[in-house]
């Protein structure tokens, strides 16, 4: 199960933190190919050193297996 | 000047609307280029097909002129 993700306002949500941008940019890129190859895109909300990460799905007004797959392949970028 | 940019809550912000993802990533990565360069940061919001951008300055608790310098860096990326 993915850990540390909230429902916030119907879509799953999860801040990483990173120690400067040039580590945020890079976790964002890996975020976004997951989004590509997925073809499900999140909404991303960015500073220095932080990442919030937004899924949910359109098509049926709130969260699908495919937010909780998206949310898994995300936090699977940070495992050791 | 800029155009198109607002003062939002003590921040200089502009949204862009691009025709997919992959357009809306390009951009930010140029934006997180111009970041680097200038060392000023922006806070990012994007989705599939928008990224609104924020500068302000912490150390001045509002806008100084990095803010508007880098403003006009950004649309300068869209400029034809």
């Amino acid at each position: 199960a993915a850990q540390g993700w909230k429902l916030i306002d119907g879509a799953l949500e999860k801040t990483y933190t990173f120690p400067d941008f040039h580590a945020t940019m890079a976790f964002v890129n890996a975020v976004a190919w997951i989004a590509h190859r997925e073809n499900h895109h999140p909404d991303l909300a960015l500073g220095f050193g932080r990442c919030t990460v937004r899924f949910n799905t359109h098509d049926v007004g709130g969260i699908s297996v495919s937010d909780f797959f998206c949310a898994a392949a995300v936090d699977a970028l940070l495992k050791d």
